[in-house]
């Protein structure tokens, strides 16, 4: 799977506008009430990540739960990133 | 709760050698044979973050989780820290 274009990346990001492109990583910070909360996402996201053979960076801080993807085999972002933002989203 | 002494803490890293101060927090990074198998022990971990009342910051990445361990509002390391870092050695 090819990495996507500079240009086709700025259109996909327009999907998914809780979404900002760090160090070459999609990266969303999401907020939640406590800690169960947190978990409880964190556990949705993994199975989803198991289903698409693709597993995103997860950063625990409490309430706060930091995704960032992308796909090291094309060294870039690709569709499958954008794909599991769009389905972290649904999560929430 | 005060925080440890620089000595007090050198002796209690004897208890946990697998754990290292980073930045003045506790560390330990486990590996596991996949994402699954991360996800079961950060489970477990949670379960016991939620019992102590206390939780550490969680950085999942695949088949790697790695722990850091530091009790805020007493500005540093405390017993709390160690006991937890003995209690996610037990889950391994």
């Amino acid at each position: 799977m090819p990495s996507l274009s500079p240009s086709d990346v700025q259109s996909r990001l327009i999907s998914v506008p809780d979404w900002v492109v760090e160090s070459g990583e999609l990266v969303r910070t999401f907020l939640f009430k406590d800690f169960r909360a947190s978990m409880s996402f964190v556990n949705k996201l993994a199975d989803l990540s198991e289903q698409a053979g693709h597993h995103p960076d997860i950063d625990i801080r409490y309430n706060k739960v930091r995704l960032a993807l992308v796909t090291h085999d094309a060294g870039g972002l690709t569709t499958k990133d954008f794909d599991l933002a769009a389905g972290a989203d649904k999560l929430v």
